[in-house]
């Protein structure tokens, strides 16, 4: 059967990934609320559109810190995903690359950053951080990814310890032996405990900048008073996060946060925002609320479940041509000409 | 088993017409959330009805850009009508002559404007037009359709290319080769693109009316700007319309964006509405929101592929029996006393 | 198994009673929206109980136009209750006098008003009057009933046609040939069309008054406008009622009307209120809102076809059992005590 | 399998406890609307979680009353914990003190409050009293609790009558010949009515003062107006309860009413909750809108039902470490750190 939209695919991830794996992508904390909230959430989303605009051309290209890509949605970071297919991170830096848009390679890659980096030189690709209790391993990773020519650095904020995932807690998930988190090889050893750092406060920001020329882009803000801060402290980027619904249960969705950060920031940082993403009028309405740019987290793994780098290709053209085709009906020829006169908050 | 209402005719079609064929009439852009939203919208409008009125006498016609109808509810352009029965768009007219209502034919008609003029002589018909890139081939529609004696122009606004459906996509569906889109013959041949085009501006409304003395309608207005321009452009009539769900998914229920076209428009123009029509209620509450007129699309559907022109009546008859027992239940006479004050929104 | 509470009563006759006359008790107009919303509208309806008030005498006694009732609940007007129990109207009114309420016995009733009295002299009743074409007959009755020692006269407003229930339609619901409506017997032959005069005013009101000393009460309100007239007509009493959604469907739920009705007749006449009371709660909230009685009608039937007279007996004394404890629970210790402050529109 | 939620223990006690058994514990009033919104209202309660704050120590601990319990969880008075493992409120006892929190005796205890002391000499414990017809009876049982150090006495003020559970009606319901309710043992002989006084009033708190030197608190306390007579009566606690929505449907959800109570008490006494309470973030909640403490009811007996002493503490200790869990997602390292600002209503 021809996969026709995301949710085919997810379809096809669910049936065919081992139930352990699949546990492990789709599981939300506690009763998944957030995570599920997060679609609803879009749902209650309006669009106002208008006719008659001349969309003959419609131009979906955007830039984000600079890089241009081909258009907004890039892939969130997620972890292992060789659990999803073989060559893991490897095709999902080739597949990013292949449609010209942003790879945000996690801390858990079951790949190394230099081998994500061989595998699709010249990707635009950021890197994300959890900071670990062993500071000295943290800054290794960071400048060893600056070194590579990763072009951001992405600093968890969400995570002080891993949400409870009831389903992960059943099946006792732990990475399948023949995997490894590489990046943090060695590190482990001289931290026994869990390795992160659950005492990082806004401070540390100030540390990882004396650390690396890279923008720092802050993941995890939900509300105003924290995007206060993280622009007070320096930021470049903030990507509005709950983390995919696996951290604090009951938090708001992206999409609604999104707009009280969006105020909060007014221009002084870029503002993205993960989560819930199904469909490209999503991506539209992301915009419309005054995203720069969505980032895609479990459909980039359902993608790389069904066929590895063409498999996630084939979710980003989808995403790419419901975009544009959502854009033109909604009136807007050009990514500037989306705003939030597109959008409104409907009464259900 | 009798067919009582229409969502009986709903059934019947969907259990006898080919699974290809219903999906294609039901279809919905992306999760179809437009399209039951139409509905439900309906469901959350609520009479405030009056009693002791007098209303022995029920006087259900009205009059939609001078010509009288039996009542206010009329033929939406809707295309590929063989599907539904042989006869196809003669079969519609004919039904729409019998009971006196306006029937509005689509360019993608299976028969030819000529066909359906002969078949129904004398029928208050009006003609929908999508504009091609190929302008002189839509010139020749609109003057064609002037020449047999149609009574407006209804411009499509919503559809510079086409909505996703995804069960289309997945059937594959294409007009069987025994059918036709007779109306655009020679004009394919002409231009080998998709032939709509998406370039269309409001000054394309000028243009057409340098080419015609019908009244203009513009049909796909969702919003209170677009229709001020469409007033500013001289339109005759408004019908908003959200092509039944099938063009920009998550846009709003057409019932709720009529008040705020018809606010706009402050009688400037006629407005109509369409989509998510089921009952004679349902009429009702959009005349007291401010329709003239109501257009069925989906129904009429129903009613060919349940007995052709003889079906479609039927369809039309329940929706004015219920329209009559619906205001005399009210505690209206006749149509001049339908208004808001019959209407609230209803707290869910 | 034990009936315990009403909802018991309602699925044994949905068991029990033949399939033709179920769905013509539990028939709504159209969708059954308005049916279903009597019913939800109460859950609504928040309590705000009070502690702590010395609840250990439960006093739950009320007058209705001046006769004292064992609690705040009377029958409301249903037709043909030969079809529930074979001693239909007579078994009725027995249990009504039985338990000290007030019973409004129906035009449609499958019993003479002559039968009902004698089945149970003394006991409270008004007579429900629908007005014929055949005004003669509609006087005749008036004035046998007045006569016969009602009370009160109960002017049906909401049924200028019969509404349109769709099972009934489909089942070709008619009385079976050894019942007949016995009140109107004569009257039929002198009108051959539908008996209902759809040219009743406000007017007619006089008209009723000049036959009858008994107090007028009108059924069927459901606005403040047509609440203020009936004041200004002089009515005695109003029953807010939507004919237990049988008519115009989409109308407001009753609990929900009549708010804005007792609000417009200001204590100019009493108020009560019929459709969706399952509980004794739902007494409560009505009383709370400002009904000085409701009246229950499908609960009613249901009562008879379980066990006749008995049978409603105990549905009425479920509901005080049920009421009085209500009251308790929220600190009431008598009617008088009962007030707005009690409830509250919940956020839902 | 793993228990690794209250959820989980729900199941377990459902599947292997007698129906009638689980019928009562389960059973809420009427349509058991108040019992299920007390857990759909937190749903309707979102955080606004605050980021990169240190909780590398999280303090759960706080106090209540002037003494100090591991986090703010205690248990609720229920009844009969002997249908729910032999040992009943003995096992109860020890589970609480065990984990260092306070245990609310039931009067329907089905061990004496000198079987529950000698259990667990020195745990923090309050007596849960009705008061009775025969007062020389609640006196002694009052003088009784504080003479075993006891240190509260909480008052239930929502139960003048039972109310009405269905199931219970149904099933027969009544504790087994070989389980007492053995601290009235001897009351009852003098008593033969049911034994509860419906006449109590506030009045009653001076009574209760004059009895003893405990704390007392007031249980059942659902408006801002009670609140305010419970402070000008001199109690120390108010629990915000609907008896888990066993008495009184359709009140409201303990957690909405939390909240009015909260602002009339303006901290003149300490407030705590009981009803609905499933997760560690509910507990979050409650606080952060100005609860001291919780109490749970129901997941209390689940736990005993799994595994007597043994599985209530498991249950306390899933709860404590899903509390400090939420509370460091949340970005508090203190229970002084919960606030308001935590928590908005969501739009749902």
């Amino acid at each position: 059967m021809a996969l026709v939209c995301l949710s085919d695919f997810e379809a096809f991830a669910k049936k065919y990934l081992p139930k352990i794996t699949w546990d492990y992508f789709a599981a939300g904390a506690d009763d998944c609320t957030t995570r599920d909230e997060n679609i609803l959430a879009y749902k209650r989303i309006c669009f106002r559109p208008r006719m008659l605009r001349n969309v003959s051309v419609v131009d979906i290209r955007t830039n984000i810190l600079g890089s241009e890509i081909s258009f907004p949605v890039g892939i969130a970071p997620t972890g292992f995903h060789q659990l999803a297919w073989p060559d893991g991170e490897k095709s999902t830096a080739r597949a990013a690359r292949a449609m010209n848009t942003c790879y945000i390679a996690s801390t858990y890659s079951t790949c190394t950053l230099e081998e994500i980096s061989v595998a699709a030189p010249g990707g635009l690709r950021w890197f994300q951080l959890y900071i670990h209790r062993n500071r000295a391993a943290s800054q290794q990773l960071v400048q060893r990814a600056e070194a590579l020519g990763f072009q951001g650095l992405v600093l968890t904020a969400d995570l002080p310890y891993t949400g409870k995932r009831r389903d992960d807690v059943r099946n006792g998930f732990r990475l399948p032996p023949h995997m490894k988190v590489k990046n943090l090889e060695g590190a482990f050893e001289v931290c026994k405990m869990s390795p992160l750092d659950p005492s990082v406060t806004w401070n540390d920001i100030y540390w990882l900048r004396s650390l690396t020329r890279m923008p720092i882009i802050i993941k995890g803000i939900l509300t105003r008073e924290d995007a206060e801060l993280a622009v007070r402290h320096g930021v470049q980027g903030i990507i509005v996060s709950n983390h995919g619904g696996r951290q604090l249960d009951e938090g708001p969705a992206t999409i609604d946060a999104l707009v009280e950060v969006v105020e909060a920031v007014r221009g002084r940082a870029e503002v993205y925002v993960d989560g819930g993403i199904r469909k490209g009028s999503d991506v539209l309405k992301a915009l419309a609320l005054g995203a720069k740019c969505v980032f895609i987290g479990r459909p980039a793994l359902w993608g790389l479940a069904y066929k590895g780098e063409e498999g996630l290709q084939e979710v980003l053209r989808i995403l790419q041509d419901e975009f544009r085709l959502a854009m033109a009906l909604a009136g807007c020829a050009s990514v500037s000409e989306i705003g939030q006169h597109l959008v409104q908050f409907s009464k259900l």
